[in-house]
C-alpha cells in the first residue's frame, strides 16, 4: 500500500497548481458574476498537455491512468472551479468515450481538438421521461441511405455556446440493448438548442431538439448491444466529477482554515471556539476520506479495467455529500459575509458543487446500486 | 393542553390565505428573477390589518398576542416569501420595539404608518467587528445641543430601496450598559448608504455610514441601560424570523409531496420509492416539531411577558434547520428540476432561508445561550 | 393554543414526581443488576389511582383523556424505568382494548385488576414470519364447541413471570380481515412459555407456544372484520411507549446538566466547552419538540377519537430517536463512567429505549406510513 | 499510489482469517455469556508470530511496520472480538513502547512474552480528576535508595485478571515536563487492584491503588522529560484501536449483507426494500472511507516515524463512529432479534465497540486536536 503520488503525479499536480494559482484564480471567483466559458485557460492547459493526459498518445494525448486524470481535474477545479467543470468533459467525457470506443476515423476528428483545449463537448444522455429511469429514453435515430436520423429532446445538455459536439445517446431498437450513441457536430442540420437555462450555480445548460435532425453514418459511436460498455465509462465520468467537487471544497476549507485563524470575535481568533474547531475538523476528516475513496474506486483493478461500480458508486456519493457538507460549514463559519453573493465566492460554491447530487446519478440510485453489488443481483424497480 | 387555533386566530389565517394565495402567489415566485419591494402586498396586508396585529390599538393595529403575529407571518410568507421577510420586520421589528419602549410621541410618529404598510424599517445592529459579539459595538452616539451625533459604519442593515427608518443600536458609553438605540429617518443628514447588495437568496442588503450624522433628540429610544430590554425584545423578533422561514419551508414540502405523486420513473409514481417517501416523512415530523417548538416558545410565560430566552432559542435553531433540511430535501425529489434556477423556485427558496441561520444570532451561538440557560449561568467568551 | 396542564393534569403530574422520587427512584437503577417486576411500585400506583386514569369509571379508573396516561406514562418512567414499562402495558394496553371493545364480563373481569395494579398483562401480536408485515401472521383459532382452540407460536411477547393474561391476534379465517384477537390467561392449558430472554437493556420476553390450546369462548375479543379497529387503538400503545422512552430520556437529560455543572477538566466546569454546550442544547432542543409532537398527537381530534396517524407515526419516530440520541450523548458527556456498567445508569438507559426503534414498529415502517398518510393511499409492499 | 497489500501483507492476513475463522470465530459470540481471557487464542497467535508483527526481530518480534501490525489487529477482531481487543493491547501496547524507549534489559525481559502471547499487559494512564486533562494526573513516583515509589489512584485499566504488568503513567516533577512511565508488575507490593467492573460491553476494567508501591528502579521507562515521545507514540495506539472496531464493524455488515438476503417480510428478501439498501450502501461506504483514512494515517511519513497527529486523530474519529454507525444499523436490519441479547451477536458488537468513543481520547478532544493541526497552534483549555 502506498499513499503518495509517483513523480509524474506529483509534476503535473505542481504544474497546474502553479499555472492555475497564478493564471486562473485570480480570475476565478468574478465568474459568478459574469458566467463565461474560460476558452484561454483551456487552451492553455491542452497547451501544456493537461487536457489530454488520459487521451491515446495516438491521437494527442499522454495516455496516463484515469487516476492522473482525476488528480488533474481536483487542481484545476480547486484554481478555478469553471475551468475544472469544463476540464471534466475535455478529460473524461465524450472524447474519452470516442476514444475508447471509436472507429479511428472518429478518433481522428475529434479527440485532437479536445485534448489541445480547442474543442469544447458534451455528454448528452437525459431526457424529461428518462432521468434516473436512464434506459428509458425515447429519442429516436434511424439508419437510412443519407445517414442516421434523429428524432427526440434531450433535456440538460451542458452548455450550448461553448460546445463544438455532443455524444447523444439515442435508441436505435427497443429495450436496454437498443441504445446506442453517436457524435453529433453542433451545426447538424435539424438540431436546435434552446436558450441557456441556468443551474443553481448558475452554470448554464440547454435543451437539444432533433426534428429529422441528420448525422452522418461515420458518426455512430455504437447502434446498440453497447449499452453495458459505454456504461461502464461511465463510472469514470462520475469519479471525474467526485473530483471537480473535491477541488471546490478544498478552496472553501484552505478559506475557512485562514478565515477562522484572521476573524476575530470576543477578542479571540474564532478559531479558538470550540464549535468553529469541531467544524474545521470534520471538513478535514471528511475531505481526506472521501479523496481516499475516489481515488481507490479509480484505482481499483477490474477485468475490463473500468473502476469497480460499488466503490465508483461510493466515491460519488461520498465526494458529492462532502463537497456539500464542506461549502456549507464554510459558509456558517464566515457567518454573514459568508451568505453574501458579493463578499466572498462560499456560497456560489456551495452552489456550484450541490447539483452534483443529482446530475450523474442521484445520491439515492448510486445508494440502491451499491446495495446491489452487494447483495450480487439486481433490484426491480419497475411495478 | 389545547393545540388549535381559535376562532380569532384561525380567521387571520383563513384572510391572509385566501388573500396571499389569490393575489401574492401567482407572482411570488416572479420575485427569484425581479426582486422588488411588493409594496402593493404590504400595503393590501395594512388596510387588512394584518400588519398592525401585535402593535397597540391606540396606534393603528389590533394589541394581539404574538402568537398571532408569528402565525400571520407564517401564512404570508407560505403566500410570498419577499412579502413575508417584510412582514417580520412589520409586525415584529422596530415598530414593536418602539410601541413597547417608545415616547407617545415616537409611537404617534414611527407606528401607524408600519401598520398600514406605508412605511417600511429594519434593526440595524450589527458591525463588521462586532457580529457574534454583540455588545462590542462601536457606532458612537453624542448627545449634543442640535441632537444626536452618530458616528460609525453599520453592516447588513436590510435593503436600502424600502425603508423609510431605522432602528440604531448605538454606543452612549462604554460596556454592555452604554448601549442605546435611536430612530434615524433614511433622509438624516450625514447618513449614507452603500449600494444595495444581495444575500444568497438575492434579498438585498446595504451598509449605513454615519458620518456626523445629525438624529433629533426626540428619537432616541434609549440612551443605555437598557441593552438587557431592548434584547428581550429581540426573542420575538428572532421566533418572527422563525414563523418566517416555516412559512417558506411549507412551500416546499407542500409542491414535493405533490410532485412525488405526479412524478413517474421506471413508470411509477416516485413516492412508491421508499427514499422518497422516507425524505416526506422526516419533512413532516421536523415541520410539525419545529412549528409546535415556536408556538410553544412565543406562548410561554415569563415575568416580563418575553418569550422563555431557552425555549425561543431552541425555536430558532429548529426552525432554520428545518427549513434548511426541508428545502433542500425539496430539491433532491425534483432532481434535475429542483436544481434548476428557471424550472421551479425550490433552489430559490433554500438560498432564501440558508441565511436566517446567521441572521438573528449564528446557531452556535444560540446553542451556547441555551446551555447557559440550562446550567442557569453565563460562559464567557473572552480570553 | 395552551400549552399548560391543566390543574388536574398537574396535581396527577406531581402526585406521581412525589411518590416516585421518594419511593421509587432510590431503587429504580438497581433493577439494571436485579431485575425483577416491580409489584410494589404497581400496586402503589394502582391504589392511588394511576394506573386506571384512561380506565372507564366502571371498572375501576378515572376515565380520563388518553393525554393524561401520557403524562402519567412519562413520569413514572422517569421516576422507574422498569415501572414505566409495566405502566405502559397497564395504561394503554390489553385492559385498555378490552375496556374499548370488550363485552361486559370481559370488562369486568379483566379491567380492575389491572387497573388495581394487581394483574399483569401483554399484548402478543408478533411471530417470527410477520414482524413488520403484521397481518402475515399465522396463529390459529378454531371455535369449537368447548372454546376457541388456538395452535401457533408468537414471539416476543413480554416477561413471563407476571404475566396474568395476554391479549394475542390470531388467525379466525383468510386474509386481514381474517384477523381477531383473543384473551388468554397464563395458564390457559395447551400454553407454554419459553425460558425468558433479555432485550438488550435486559428487559425480559419469553415466547408463547400454543399446542391445541383451549380459551373459553367467552374470552374471543374479536373473531375478524376488526382489525382496522383494534390497529386504530394501536396508535395509543405507540404513543404510550413514546412517552415512557421520554421519560428515561429525561433522566439522562438532567443528569447531564448536572454532570456538566459538577465535573471538572482543565480546571472548569465541563460546561464551560463549547461542544458540551451544544450536546445539552440538542438534547433540549430535541426533548421539547418530541414531547410536543407527541402531545399534539395524542390530542388530535379524529372522528373515531383515536390519533392521527400520520402524527402519531411522527411522534413515535420521534420520540425514540430523540431519547436514544439522548442517552447517547449523555454516556458521552459522562465520558469512560458513562459507559460503565456500574458507575453511572447511563449505558443502562441507553439500552433500555433503543429496541423500542423496532418494537411498536421499526422507525422505517413509520416513515412508509407517513408518506402513504402525505399522499393519500397506500404503498404496496409486496412483489 | 497502490492500494494493494503486499505479498506478504496478504500472507498475513490470510493466515488470520484461516486460523481465525476455524478456531476463534466458532467460540467468539459465546463470549459475551461467559467473558473470560482468550489465552488459548492470544498464545496461538504468538506461536504464529502475530502479536510480534512489530515488535523487534532481536526480542521475538518480526519487526515490520505498524501497518502490518493493524492488519492483523483487524483480521483477528474480526475472527473474535475480545481476542482482539487483548491484541490491540500485544501489538501496539506497552510492548511497543519498551521496545521504542526501553532499556536493553527491559526489551529482553518484557517484549519476548507479549510476542509469545504467554504475558498480558495494559497501558494506565487516565485518574479520575485527569481525564481528557492528562496532564493533570497526581499519582505520584519518588526515586529512592530502594527503587521508585508510587503513591495514587488510577481509573480503567484493563482487566485485572489478565494482566502481567501494567505501563503506568506517573509525575516525578511538575508540569508536562514531569511525567515519566514506570513497568509495574502486576504482584508489586503496594499494590491492589479493585474488583473487575464492567464497559458496556462487558469488557472488564479495574482501578489500581498505588500505597507506597515500590517498583525496582530498572523498571523505570522515564523519569519525566518524555511526555511528548511517549505521546508520540500514543497515536500509534490509538490507530491499533481504530483497527480493532473496524474488524468488529465488518462482522455487523457482512451478517447485514447475508441476512438482508435471507430475512423475507411481505414475500421478498428485506433487500428489496430502499431502505434496507440505503443502509447497506451507507455501511459500505463508512466502512471503505475509514479503513482507508487508518491506512493513510498509519503510512504517513513524518519526521520520526509516527502517524501524522492531525490524521490519526481523523482515523481514530472516523473509525469508531463509522464501527457504532455499522454496529447500530446492523441492529436495526435484524429487527427484533438484533435487539435480544440471546438471539444475535449484534447488540453486544455495538456495546463493545461504543466505548471507544471515549477510551484513547474523546471524539471531541480529538476535533479541537485536529483544529490545532490545521491552525497551527495549541488552543488553552484551561480558564
Amino acid at each position: 500500500m502506498d499513499f503518495d503520488l509517483s513523480p509524474a503525479q506529483q509534476e503535473l499536480v505542481d504544474l497546474i497548481d502553479d499555472v492555475g494559482m497564478r493564471e486562473f484564480r485570480p480570475k476565478a471567483f468574478e465568474q459568478r458574476f459574469r458566467r463565461e466559458v474560460p476558452r484561454d485557460n483551456l487552451r492553455r492547459l491542452g497547451e501544456l498537455g493537461v487536457l489530454g493526459v488520459c487521451l491515446p498518445e495516438a491521437h494527442g494525448g499522454s495516455g496516463r491512468p484515469y487516476l492522473d486524470g482525476l488528480l488533474a481535474i481536483e487542481r484545476i477545479a480547486h484554481a478555478c472551479p469553471v475551468t475544472g467543470d469544463h476540464a471534466v468533459m475535455a478529460i473524461c467525457g465524450p472524447a474519452m468515450f470516442i476514444a475508447e470506443w471509436g472507429t479511428e476515423d472518429q478518433k481522428a476528428r475529434y479527440v485532437p481538438p479536445v485534448a489541445a483545449g480547442r474543442s469544447g463537448c458534451w455528454i448528452s444522455l437525459t431526457e424529461p421521461e428518462a432521468g434516473t429511469a436512464l434506459t428509458d429514453l425515447t429519442t429516436q435515430a434511424t439508419m437510412t441511405a443519407e445517414g442516421c436520423r434523429l428524432n427526440g429532446f434531450k433535456r440538460p445538455a451542458g452548455p450550448a455556446e461553448d460546445a463544438d459536439f455532443y455524444l447523444v445517446f439515442v435508441r436505435f431498437g427497443p429495450g436496454a440493448k437498443g441504445i446506442g450513441a453517436v457524435i453529433v457536430d453542433r451545426d447538424t442540420p435539424g438540431l436546435t438548442l434552446s436558450e441557456p437555462r441556468r443551474w443553481m450555480g448558475d452554470a448554464p445548460w440547454c435543451e437539444l431538439t432533433f426534428a429529422d435532425a441528420l448525422v452522418p453514418a461515420a458518426n455512430v459511436l455504437f447502434t446498440g448491444e453497447a449499452m453495458r460498455k459505454l456504461l461502464g465509462s461511465y463510472t469514470v465520468e462520475r469519479c471525474a466529477a467526485g473530483a471537480m467537487v473535491l477541488g471546490i471544497a478544498q478552496i472553501a476549507f484552505e478559506q475557512s482554515v485562514a478565515y477562522a485563524e484572521s476573524r476575530t470575535q470576543f477578542g479571540r481568533p474564532i478559531a479558538d471556539f470550540q464549535l468553529v474547531q469541531a467544524k474545521l475538523a470534520d471538513m478535514y476528516i471528511r475531505l481526506q476520506s472521501a479523496r481516499l475513496l475516489l481515488h481507490r474506486a479509480i484505482s481499483a483493478d477490474t477485468e475490463d479495467g473500468l473502476p469497480d461500480r460499488a466503490l465508483s458508486s461510493a466515491a460519488k456519493v461520498a465526494t458529492v455529500e462532502t463537497a456539500c457538507f464542506v461549502c456549507d460549514e464554510a459558509m456558517q463559519i464566515h457567518g454573514a459575509m459568508g451568505m453574501s453573493v458579493d463578499t466572498e465566492p462560499l456560497e456560489w460554491l456551495y452552489r456550484y458543487v450541490r447539483p452534483y447530487a443529482v446530475a450523474g446519478g442521484t445520491s439515492e440510485i448510486h445508494r440502491s446500486m451499491i446495495a446491489a453489488e452487494l447483495v450480487g443481483r439486481r433490484f426491480g424497480h419497475r411495478p
